[in-house]
């Protein structure tokens, strides 16, 4: 069993690290709100109020924090990557653009420390569940070092290539589709309402159709409702399609249809929905063709 | 028993028309396609040179046919509709554009007999199933009296509105659908492979999570195929996008993601991929973000 250090106790960290904590790891949790770390101490791991303290000597750290901006911070300006044990494994989760996760990689390598592009998706059901998908890329050494941790927050763990930034973006283009479902469903039922049909109906006819999509199955009911519960915010898209545009950009890929969905998530956050549940994106095409 | 005019026997029309015959109907079936009417013939039906005398006397009227225009054709300029008993009912199954179906309604509901806007989806093999999804609209009485003949055809039956034109354009916003998750397939899978991955693994992630659509999990496989065999092809799109973006124009109604993604079925058509499968799309991202 190791001692692993979790940076990024949210909605989704807690559950993943309870989970490691669960299964025999010696967690030593870190966060910047107080009241995760009162949480972590109920559920199994040993809080620490800095990252540099929670990182000492540890066998492996993982990132479950925001963005790539959090994890350079916890790494490289708290000081947690020096504080880590000589050989251990960086696994960062936090979903960034796949050329800040390679250069992430490339500043721990050069540490003679191991890291693990390992973004996840499955939500907090998934993270409570242990049941998430892992989408890592490292060198096989690494990946087969990382698999036992990795087995405890997902049960759907694909190595899906050799170097850092892979894993990011098989993420990417899972946000992409995921971003475009939306929207799309946002679309149809938005033209359905303006062409006075019963949109239940219409959810009926196409969940369970060629014209189905998880997503529409799953955020086309919360479109229906006038204020839907948040599962996740038009605020995590505004920011994922942005990734997924900065990797096109990069990769020189034009990406048609991403481009058009972002501009509709930027929309319903102009229109002040931004922590609005993402179902609400269909406010744009309302607020462009009302109802009747 | 009825005795039903079936005008349309190319490859959806033959099974549906023989269903109608195997449950007992006298089918009285009509093509412009001599080798359409043998076999029919060979089926349990009784082929027409002309879709006058298909018609003559029958309680109902199937068009199964291509297009709207198709359907104007048999209907006022073969004259099947006045050759039609006085009371017999018109089900439309073409895909036609909203406005052109309530058109064709009213010059049916003009010469005091019922019609039925009757798109159906489910492919060939639905239509061979008699499981077809049928999105009708008519007044209740009238749906009532055609329910008989469409539960032959199809399973999941719907009446989704009371006037001509809502069944068509319950389809058009299925079509929409259907023709963004087949370009997002595409843009996905296309820039997976312009980053390096392995598109085969991207499926199997995607395809059974919140990334997943009916038709990544169809289409897609066929995008990673050289020479994949054509269900149903991309000039389809090209047409069923066509009506989507005229049901938006008409309505009023702003559809960003089903003209990107008519565009894309344009551009694939004008590469000479028309008449491949539409699976093929992919093909217009390729040409622009080819594989290193």
């Amino acid at each position: 069993m190791a001692t692993i250090c979790f940076a990024g106790l949210g909605a989704m960290g807690r559950p993943m690290a309870a989970n490691l904590a669960k299964a025999g790891h010696a967690v030593h949790g870190t966060d910047v709100n107080p009241a995760a770390l009162d949480w972590l101490k109920a559920n199994g791991g040993t809080p620490f109020a800095t990252a540099k303290e929670a990182a000492a000597g540890a066998d492996a750290l993982v990132l479950m924090v925001v963005n790539a901006d959090q994890a350079e911070a916890v790494l490289f300006e708290a000081g947690a990557l020096d504080a880590l044990a000589p050989s251990a494994i960086v696994i960062l989760c936090a979903t960034c653009a796949p050329a800040r996760a390679a250069a992430i990689g490339a500043k721990v390598e050069a540490t003679q420390r191991r890291f693990v592009d390992a973004p996840v998706s499955g939500g907090v059901v998934g993270a409570e569940a242990g049941s998430l998908t892992i989408m890592a890329s490292a060198p096989t050494s690494v990946f087969a070092a990382a698999e036992p941790i990795l087995k405890v927050m997902g049960s759907r763990l694909f190595h899906v290539g050799e170097k850092a930034g892979d894993g990011a973006m098989v993420k990417t283009i899972n946000q992409l589709l995921c971003g475009v479902h939306i929207a799309a469903a946002a679309e149809a039922l938005a033209l359905g309402e303006r062409a006075g049909l019963d949109t239940k109906v219409l959810l009926d006819i196409y969940g369970s159709s060629a014209a189905g999509s998880w997503m529409l199955n799953n955020r086309g009911p919360r479109m229906l409702m006038d204020d839907p519960p948040v599962t996740s915010a038009v605020d995590i898209f505004v920011k994922d399609l942005g990734i997924v545009l900065d990797a096109g950009h990069s990769t020189r890929a034009p990406l048609f249809l991403a481009a058009a969905a972002h501009q509709l998530f930027l929309a319903a956050s102009g229109m002040g929905l931004g922590s609005r549940d993402d179902s609400q994106v269909i406010e744009a095409y309302r607020a462009m063709a009302p109802k009747d």
